[in-house]
C-alpha cells in the first residue's frame, strides 16, 4: 500500500467526473512506470487533496482553473479545464468573463494565448458555433 | 475629457465598494501626474473592463484573485484582495480553501507566500484571532 | 456604444500600421462573440492606451515589446512583434542586439526560444537569407 | 485519521533532520487551522513524497532547490535551503557554483536575488566571514 | 587571468557609467569571494556582452530593463534601472510611459509594482516633487 | 579575436560531450551571423563559464538543470537536457525522482510538461520501452 492511497482513492472519481472517465482511463492505463509517477502526484494531491475538499464547489473550482492557467501560462492543461468547465456546468459567457477578468491581471499576451486555447476546445466540444 | 473616462467611470465606484473608499480616495489623491497614470489604468482596465462585467458575481472574482495573485507571486496584492475578498462575503474558510487549490498548481513556495500574506492580513481585520 | 469605443477607434489604425491592415482585419472579421472579446481588449488597452501615447516612437516600442515579451515567453507574440520591428524600421541587427540584451537578464533558454521565432520571421520575411 | 497521514508521518522527520527540528515544531506549534492546512500541504507533499524518494540523496535535493527556487524567485525559501543545504554537506563553494550555474539559465536579476540572500545566511550560520 | 577577462574590462566602465562609480565600486569593493562569482557574471555578461554592443544606445537599453524588469517582477532591479535611466537621459515622462505600455503586457499587478518602485527613485532623486 | 573567445573555447569541447557533437557541429554549421549571436552566448556563458566550473559534477549540473528547466517553463530545453542526462550518467529513476520533487515546488502543470517531454525523450533515446 502507498503512502497516498487514501487521497488516490478519493481523487480518481472526482477526476473521471471532471475529466471525463475516459480520458482518465486511458491516461493511467497507458501509463508506464516512469509516467505512472506524475499520475500519482496529480491524482492523489491536485484531485484528492483540492478539489476533494468540499469547501469549495467544482464550477467555483472550475473557474478558478482557468484563471490560474492563464497565469501559469499552461495552455494545454486550459485547454483540459476549458472541457472540465462545461462538465461542471460553467457557460460559456463565464468562461468568456473568466479570461476577460485574467486579462487584466496577467496581460495581453497571456490572455490571448488562453482566449485561443479556449476557442478551439470550444469550437470542438459544440458549445460555439465556428463563424461562416 | 480622457478616452478611458467611460471605463474609469465604471470601475471607481465598484473599486472602492470592494477595497474600501477610504483607500481608494486617499490613492488617488496623493496621487501625483506620474502615479494617476497607473491608478488610471488600475480603474479602467481592472475595475472598469473585468469587475464591471456583471457575468461574475464578486465573490467569484474575488476568489479568482487569490489564486491567480499566488500564481503571479504578486503578495502586496494578495494582501489587498484578501481584505476584499472579507468585504465580498467570502469566508475564512474558503480563502484557506482557494490557497490549497492554488498550492497543488502553482507550488509550495508560491502557496507559503500566499498563505503568510493572508494569515497576517487576516488576524489585523479580526477574521481570524492570533493562536496565544 | 460601448465603454471603451475611444480607445478602440484610436488604437484600431495603429494596430492595422503596425501588423499590417490584412491581419487585423482578418481577426476582426473571423471574430464570433468569444474572440471579439479579446480583440476589443487587445485593440483598446495596448494599442488605444500604450501605443497610442506618443511620448515613445514605435520604433522604441517595437524594440521594447521584443525584450518583454521574450522575458514573459510569449513566443507566438514575439513572432508578430518582429514583424512588427520590421515595419517600425528596426534593423536586423537591432533585433538582434536586443534578443542578446535579453539574454542577460531572462537567462539562455528564454533566449533560445525568442531567438529561434525571430530567425524563422526574418526568413519568411525576407529580412534574411536562408543560409545554404 | 487525515488522508494524508502517513505522507505527513514520512515527511515529518526528515523536515526536522534538515531545517532543524526547533525551527520545524515552533512553525507545527504556532499554527492555527488556517496556517496548519499549509503545514499539512508542506510537510506531505514537499517532504514526504517528494524528500521522502530515497533515488535521490540529500545532498543533490538541496543542490537542485537552491537553483529551481532561484528559477522560481522564491527568496524566502532560498533562504531557509541554504540553511538546508548547509545541513546537508553542502560546502559554500557548491552554493556558489550552483547559483553562478543558475545565473546562465535563469539570468542575472534572478541570480543577483539568490546571491545576496545566500550570502546573507551564509554570515549569519558563520560559514563564511564578514569581509571587513 | 581569468578567462572573461576580456568581457569584465569591457563592461565595468560603462556599469560604472551609467549606475555610478560610487555604487559600483562600492559593490566590488565589499565583495567577498562569494559575492565577487556575481559580481564577475554582472559586469562581464550584462555589461560587456549587453551593454557593450554598440547597436542599441544607452537611452533605448536603459527604457527596454524598465519594461523587461518588470515582465520579471525583479523590483529592486527595476530600482537601480530608474537610476541608470536618468542617468541614460531617459524623461520622467519617458519612465511613466515604458511602465504604462508593460501594464498592458504584464498586467496590473506587475506595473503596480514597478510604478510604485519608480516614483520612490524618482522623488529621491529629485526628478519629480513629492505631492504635498 | 571575439571578447569571449577563450569561454566560447572552454565550453565548446563540454558541449559536445554532453548534448552530442553531431548536434552542436550542426548547430554551429547551419547558424547564420543572427544565430550565430546565440551559439555564442550559450557555448561561452552556459558552457564554458558555468558547466566549465569543475566545483560540480557534469551528473550534479544534468539533475539541476532537469528541475531549474521545469521550473522555468522551458520544455524543449527539458528534452535537450533529459538527453544531456543519459549522457551524463543520469539513470532513468533519477530523472523520475527529479521531476517528481520539482512538482512539488513548481506545481503539478509544470510537472506535467516536464513528464510528458521527458517520457517522449526516453522512449526515442531507448532508455525505456513503449508500454503495449
Amino acid at each position: 500500500m502507498a503512502d497516498d492511497d487514501a487521497l488516490f482513492e478519493k481523487g480518481l472519481p472526482i477526476r473521471r467526473e471532471v475529466l471525463g472517465a475516459d480520458y482518465v482511463d486511458a491516461s493511467l492505463e497507458k501509463a508506464d512506470d516512469f509516467m505512472m509517477a506524475f499520475q500519482r502526484i496529480t491524482t492523489s494531491w491536485a484531485w484528492g487533496m483540492a478539489w476533494g475538499d468540499p469547501t469549495l464547489d467544482r464550477k467555483t473550482r472550475s473557474i478558478i482553473n482557468l484563471a490560474m492557467l492563464t497565469a501559469l501560462g499552461k495552455i494545454p492543461e486550459v485547454k483540459l479545464h476549458v472541457k472540465g468547465a462545461l462538465n461542471n456546468g460553467v457557460s460559456v459567457d463565464e468562461i468568456r468573463a473568466t479570461l476577460s477578468h485574467a486579462a487584466a491581471y496577467c496581460g495581453i499576451p497571456a490572455a490571448l494565448d488562453a482566449f485561443k486555447a479556449a476557442h478551439e476546445v470550444l469550437i470542438a466540444e459544440g458549445a460555439i458555433k465556428a463563424k461562416k
